[in-house]
């Protein structure tokens, strides 16, 4: 083997809550786990502040401090965690070839893939900076902070819509940013907005800019891009639910993925298509998309390749 | 409605870490729920000492703290969370009927059933005395701690036998206690423990007591039935793994169960065949049986309940 090629009986991709609890999982049965953070170390919770949901933390925990946690946790179980990226995959033959920072070769008797994925948003300078200060792109997520208050979410498709009727449900009023004459969304789906009284619609509208006072979001200037009306809209919240993109780009082509890019795994287990390969977190999950969700899978997927990599090896000293 | 008649939005059955994650993410999304502990508050984490593998605790936690944390992380965000039990059930008609504490009819548009499931024990007092102090239920989530250690597993099934070949992988020395001349597990599986040179197999033996220094164990006394001989193996760990029953006995009749008892549930999701109830965590779980798993499965089904809840309402209104 060439100096810069390496043998590892798991490697784990991705550093979210569903990677590192494979890592947790992988190291106490003693896989030895080599997990590449990717480039957003700690996954998407890094990128929100306050997080209530995650069962174990009484008082709620910053998402970056969360995320370090189970870093610390990881690496004291025993995970080889690397601040670097997979560029690239081979699954065509055992073991499989990963490249990792472009210039180094894994060859893996097990790949975790958790690599998540990526929200959508708007492309605006204010968006980004109120996120996690009243801009969100999870209303299951965040949506409780802001009950009894007015916010406002853009998006015309069934998980915007969705997601419009459950923040109806907590706050005051919904404002819903649609961008062009109708929405996108199944025709339940747009029933159950019309019909719910505390979401106006706005459509062939689009955001301008999040306005806020520096430290969180007090409104939203829209317009209509059909007669250039600018409105204000006076919220505290503001909500992306324009999709997400599952950061699976590079296993294109290797592995079964559905038309949006998420991998398909067998329901009930983290089994891919191909044999010694497993999914966990958001890069397998388009329903549920939560931590402790993603968290959960993780750990399905370092029991299902250790369980792998247990039956494989008396069939070939068999 | 009688004075010992309730309506409720949504019923949680059980305190584990499904129980209390569904409770969790229920309460956020405004269901109010109502949340009936059982017998067992809290759980078979109740039972064990120390946990390492719940990701966000990075130097680990005792069970029974653990989930005090997930109970006051529930409370806080508004569960009713009683101290009580659920006797027996209707689910004939909607909205469901429940009866608590024998003499209380709850009425819930949706129940989450998160019971989960009791391991079964060989019945001896020292078993229950070092129970969590070298001797447990759950290989992969305590083999860890006797790393390089010798230790017993009793059980001839194929989860012992998966379990046996675990442990053997992170132990010095496995023993395997079988009752009879013969496994109860697939040719597959005992062709995988007899070919692992660290494990040996004791047939026709069964454990007489289980030996220690008060604080934890030292030795496990074993009589072969055939010729009543005694020994006594050294070990540090004792794991017993003779099956678990599901706690769904009230449920049965009323709903789809394997014939061990396990609820069956859409895979991918929680719902069971009775619209409105879902169930999540062990009740429903026979392969993984994490904390962490249970809790993912917790979350999904405060989020299945929440959004057919949501469209449910959107019918009747049409």
């Amino acid at each position: 083997m060439s100096e810069n090629t390496e043998h590892v009986k798991c490697l784990i991709v991705g550093s979210g809550p569903a990677g590192y609890t494979a890592a947790i999982y992988a190291s106490r049965a003693d896989l030895n786990p080599v997990l590449y953070t990717g480039m957003l170390a700690g996954g998407q919770l890094t990128q929100t502040t306050d997080v209530e949901n995650f069962p174990g933390y009484p008082k709620g925990i910053m998402g970056p401090e969360m995320m370090e946690d189970f870093r610390h946790q990881a690496e004291r179980l025993g995970t080889d965690i690397r601040f670097g990226y997979v560029s690239s995959v081979d699954f065509s033959s055992l073991p499989h070839k990963v490249v990792a920072d472009e210039n180094k070769t894994i060859l893996a008797d097990t790949v975790i893939i958790s690599t998540g994925a990526s929200a959508k948003w708007l492309g605006l300078e204010s968006e980004q900076k109120y996120s996690g200060f009243g801009v969100s792109a999870c209303a299951v997520c965040d949506g409780f902070f802001f009950k009894g208050e007015d916010v406002a979410i853009v998006g015309a498709g069934d998980t915007a819509a969705e997601e419009a009727t459950y923040l109806a449900k907590l706050c005051k009023k919904v404002y819903m940013i649609v961008r062009r004459d109708e929405f996108r969304a199944s025709k339940a789906m747009v029933h159950r907005v019309l019909n719910t009284p505390n979401i106006e619609v706005l459509y062939d509208t689009e955001t301008k800019e999040i306005l806020g006072d520096g430290q969180s979001v007090n409104a939203v200037k829209v317009i209509n891009i059909k007669n250039n009306e600018e409105r204000v809209l006076d919220v505290t919240g503001f909500f992306v639910a324009i999709g997400h993109n599952p950061n699976t780009e590079i296993f294109k082509g290797w592995i079964d993925m559905d038309e949006t890019g998420y991998i398909k795994t067998k329901p009930g287990t983290t089994l891919t298509n191909v044999e010694g390969v497993f999914c966990c977190g958001d890069a397998q999950d388009h329903i549920y998309r939560q931590a402790v969700t993603a968290a959960g899978t993780g750990c399905m997927a370092a029991i299902d390749a250790e369980r792998y990599l247990a039956a494989k090896e008396h069939v070939v000293t068999a």
